[in-house]
C-alpha cells in the first residue's frame, strides 16, 4: 500500500490553515505545531496530527528549530512547510531539513542565504542582468566625486550617509547646483552622528510603486512568472492592501519584470514559490529590492487572478512534480483586491461575522470564541475579492469590509474602509510613502 | 443630487443575502422583508430596511403577494428582485408589480405565464425550433397506431396511459417484437386503473442527463448564453449537487444547446435571467424539459467558470443596462462544483465552522447563535468549490465537507460526503435516476 505522505507545517494562523487545506486537497496527511498558547488554534483542529513544540514566546516554539525537527522526526512527516516570517527564510533551518532527510517546502539553503544578505542579492541581481537602483559604485568623501557620480546617476539622487540610518544625513537633490551645499550639510551631519563622513548616492525615485512579481520553480529548472501584484499601500513597511494586476505597469514593463525575474531565478537554480520585489519609476523603469524566497501573505490575489493554487503548487514542487503554465489569459482576469485585517492588541472574539459569496474570500485562523494571543503577528484574517475590474473590486470590497463583525477585540477595520474612500487611492495615484503621509496628516 | 434607487428583496434566507450584497456592490439600498420567524435572519441584518410581512407561515408572508407590494410602496422602492421560489414565478405578482410602477426583476408576466405552463412551453419551445423529447402527436388506442408512431419515434419508446400516473400502465419496449404483446397489458392496466385505456408514446432515454442552459437577456434583445451546468445528482426531484461545465456535453452539442436557447429566448423577448433544462441523452441528443424564468440556486457554479456576477447582471439588466458577453475563454475555465446543504429538521445552531479559503465559496444565512425556523426550504447553505478540473474540485470539495462544522442541528453532510467517494460518481457516469437507486439500495 502506498504510504500517505506527511507535511509537516511549521507555523500557525491562517498561513498553516492554508498549508493544511492544500495539503488535504492533494491528499496529503499535515502535522501541527504550536505553542501552548495556540492549544485552542483552528490549526491544530484542522491537521491531522499536532505537536506541541513550546511556550508562547516565538524563540522558545515556532522560531525553535531543534524541536520543530524533532517533532517532524517523531510523527514521521517527510516534508516540511514554513508558511511565511519564522524559520521561512532561515537558510540554517533549510539546512537542518536536508540534514534529518526532511524535505524543505522551498529552495535550497545555499539560495535562501544568499537572497538573505541583502547587498549580496543586489550584486547576483545585478550579474543576472536585473535592474538595480543606480548608485556610487562605492563610498565617497568629496563634493567633486560625488557630483561625478551623481551626473552618471542623473539628478534627482538621494545623498546617504555610509554610515546611516534613521535619516541623518540623508538629502534629496533635485539639481547640481545644489549639490555642494546639501552635500557639506549632510556630511557634517553624518559625522556627527556615525563619527564618519562617509557618503553614497543614489537615484531618487520621486514615487515610487512596489511591484512584485510571483515566480514558481520545479527541481528541472522550469521557472513560471505568475504575473505581478502592486502592493504600494504600506504602514510602517508592512503591507497593508495589495492589488492584482498592477494597473501603473504597462505591458511592455510587465514583460521586461517577468524575463529579467525568470532569467535571474533560472541562474539561481530557484525552487519553489519566490517574489522579486521592484521600485517602479513612472510606468517604465523598475528596479530590483530584493526577493523573498518563501510563499508571501498576499499570494491569493495573484491565485486569483491566474487561477492557480500556489500552495498546492509549491508542495507539488517540493515533492518532484514539473509545473505547467498556467493557460492564463491576461485581458479577462479580472481584478483582485486583498485587505490585511490587523487585531490591536489580545482578546477573545465575542462575535464574528466574515463576509462570503460572490468573489469574496477570506484567509483566517480565527473563529467565534478563539482568544487572539498577545505573542504574534497582528495580521488575523485577510479578505480578498476578486471582480471583473479594480472599480468593481473596491466596491466588493466595501460591502465585504462593511459586513464584516469581528468583536471583542479592536481591529483596523475602520482604518481600511476609510482607505476605500481616499480620492487618491481610488484614483491609483499613490506611491511606497503615501500611506504614511495620509496616516500623519490625520 | 441622484437618488439611489432602492431594490426590495421578496424572500429570505442565502438567497436574499447574496441579492442584498449585489445591491450594496452596485451601489444600491435594499430593502428586506422578514417574516416573524425571521425578525434575527442575516437578511434583515444586513439590508438598509427591513419590513416585517407577516407570520411565519409563508402563504401569510413571503408568498404574501399584497403586504410584500405595500413594503415596496411604503420604503420607496424602485425595484423588486423575487429570488428564486416563493414569488418568482409568479405571473401574476410580476403583473402586481408592473400596475404599481416597481419594476420586477425577472421577464414579463406573459413570458413568466407562458412558460409556466409545461404544455404550452413545450409547444412554445418546439415552434422557436428547439428539441423536445419525440412522442405519439396524440393518444391512440390500437397496436397498429402505436407501432406506426414507435417506428417515428424509433426504439426504445415509453408507453404511458394518457390519463396516467404512478407508473400504472407505463412501460418500457426496446424491440419492434415485443410491442404488440406489451401494449396490451399496459392497455389493461390503464383501463383497470383509469378507466381510460387511451395511451401516448414517447421516445424513452434510457440514462438521461440534466443539463441545463443559463441565459441572460436584456432589454434590448441582446441575449447571453452563459455556458451549460450538470444538474444530473438529484433526490426526490430536488438538485443536490451541480457542476459547470458539463463534462459529458460536446463541444458541438454545447453549441447547439446553446443557439437554440438564444433564439428561443430572444423570440421570447426574453429579459432577465432564464435557465433552459434540457435532459441529453448520450453525448448528442438533447430534449428542452422546461424554462425557468428566475435565478437559481446553483448559478454560482456557472458564475465561478464564466467570472460573472449573474446577479448583479439581473439588476443591471432591470435598470436598462445593455448585457455584455464576458470574454470567456471555454478551455480554462477551471471545474465548479456545489453541494447544497440540508437541514434535516429545525433547531438552534450552536457551534458553526465553514470553510473557506483557495477555491471555496459559501453561499448562506446561517451563524453561529442562529435558530433554523421550521417553515422554509430545508436548504440552509451552498458550498461552492473552484478547481482546476473536477478531480481537483471533487477534491477541493472534500476538504470543504470534512472541515465544516455545523452542531446543533441534523444536516446531510455525511451523506453529501459520501457520495464524492462513489465510483460512479467519482468516473461521471451517473443519470438522473442514479442518486435515487444509490439512496434506495442503502
Amino acid at each position: 500500500m502506498k504510504k500517505v505522505k506527511k507535511v509537516l507545517i511549521a507555523n500557525r494562523g491562517e498561513i498553516a490553515v492554508r498549508i493544511i487545506r492544500a495539503c488535504h486537497t492533494l491528499g496529503l496527511a499535515a502535522v501541527a505545531v504550536y505553542s501552548t498558547a495556540d492549544k485552542e488554534a483552528l490549526h491544530v483542529r484542522l491537521a491531522d496530527e499536532a505537536v506541541c513544540i513550546g511556550p508562547p514566546e516565538p524563540a522558545k516554539s515556532y522560531l525553535k528549530q531543534n524541536n520543530i525537527i524533532e517533532a517532524a522526526k517523531m510523527t514521521g512527516a517527510d516534508l516540511i512547510h514554513p508558511g511565511y516570517g519564522f524559520l521561512s527564510e532561515n537558510a540554517e533551518f533549510a539546512q537542518k531539513c536536508e540534514d534529518n532527510k526532511l524535505k524543505f517546502v522551498g529552495p535550497s539553503a545555499q539560495v535562501i542565504a544568499l537572497m538573505g544578505e541583502k547587498a549580496t542579492a543586489r550584486q547576483t541581481m545585478k550579474n543576472a542582468g536585473v535592474p538595480v537602483i543606480p548608485g556610487s559604485p562605492q563610498g565617497f568623501l568629496t563634493v567633486a566625486e560625488g557630483l561625478r557620480y551623481a551626473s552618471m546617476i542623473e539628478f534627482p539622487v538621494m545623498l546617504k550617509a555610509s554610515a546611516g540610518g534613521g535619516g541623518k544625513g540623508m538629502r534629496v537633490i533635485q539639481r547640481k547646483e545644489d549639490f555642494a551645499k546639501e552635500f557639506t550639510v549632510a556630511q557634517q551631519e553624518a559625522q556627527h552622528a556615525f563619527s564618519n563622513s562617509e557618503m553614497y548616492l543614489e537615484k531618487y525615485l520621486p514615487h515610487p510603486r512596489h511591484i512584485e512579481v510571483q515566480l514558481m520553480a520545479d527541481q528541472f529548472g522550469n521557472v513560471l512568472g505568475l504575473r505581478e501584484r502592486d502592493c504600494t499601500l504600506q504602514l510602517n513597511h508592512q503591507k497593508i492592501l495589495e492589488e492584482a494586476p498592477a494597473l501603473m505597469v504597462s505591458n511592455n514593463t510587465l514583460q521586461k519584470m517577468l524575463e529579467v525575474s525568470i532569467r535571474a531565478a533560472k541562474k539561481l537554480n530557484y525552487e519553489g514559490a519566490g517574489t522579486m520585489e521592484f521600485l517602479l519609476d513612472g510606468p517604465k523603469n523598475f528596479y530590483f529590492m530584493e526577493m523573498n524566497t518563501r510563499i508571501q501573505v498576499e499570494h491569493p490575489v495573484t491565485e486569483l487572478i491566474t487561477n492557480t493554487d500556489l500552495v498546492e503548487m509549491q508542495l507539488r514542487v517540493a515533492l518532484g512534480k514539473k509545473v505547467i503554465p498556467p493557460k492564463m489569459h491576461l485581458e479577462n482576469q479580472g481584478f483582485a483586491l486583498e485587505c490585511r485585517i490587523n487585531a490591536r492588541g489580545a482578546g477573545k472574539i465575542t462575535a464574528l461575522h466574515l463576509p462570503s459569496g460572490y468573489g469574496v474570500r477570506v484567509d483566517t485562523a480565527i473563529y467565534q470564541g478563539y482568544r487572539v494571543p498577545p505573542n504574534y503577528d497582528a495580521m488575523i484574517a485577510k479578505i480578498i475579492v476578486h471582480g471583473h475590474n479594480r472599480e468593481n473590486a473596491i466596491a466588493l470590497m466595501k460591502t465585504a469590509l462593511d459586513e464584516t463583525v469581528i468583536s471583542g477585540i479592536q481591529t483596523n477595520l475602520d482604518f481600511l474602509a476609510q482607505l476605500l474612500e481616499e480620492p487618491e487611492y481610488l484614483h491609483n495615484e499613490t506611491d511606497v510613502n503615501w500611506l504614511e503621509k495620509l496616516t500623519d496628516a490625520k
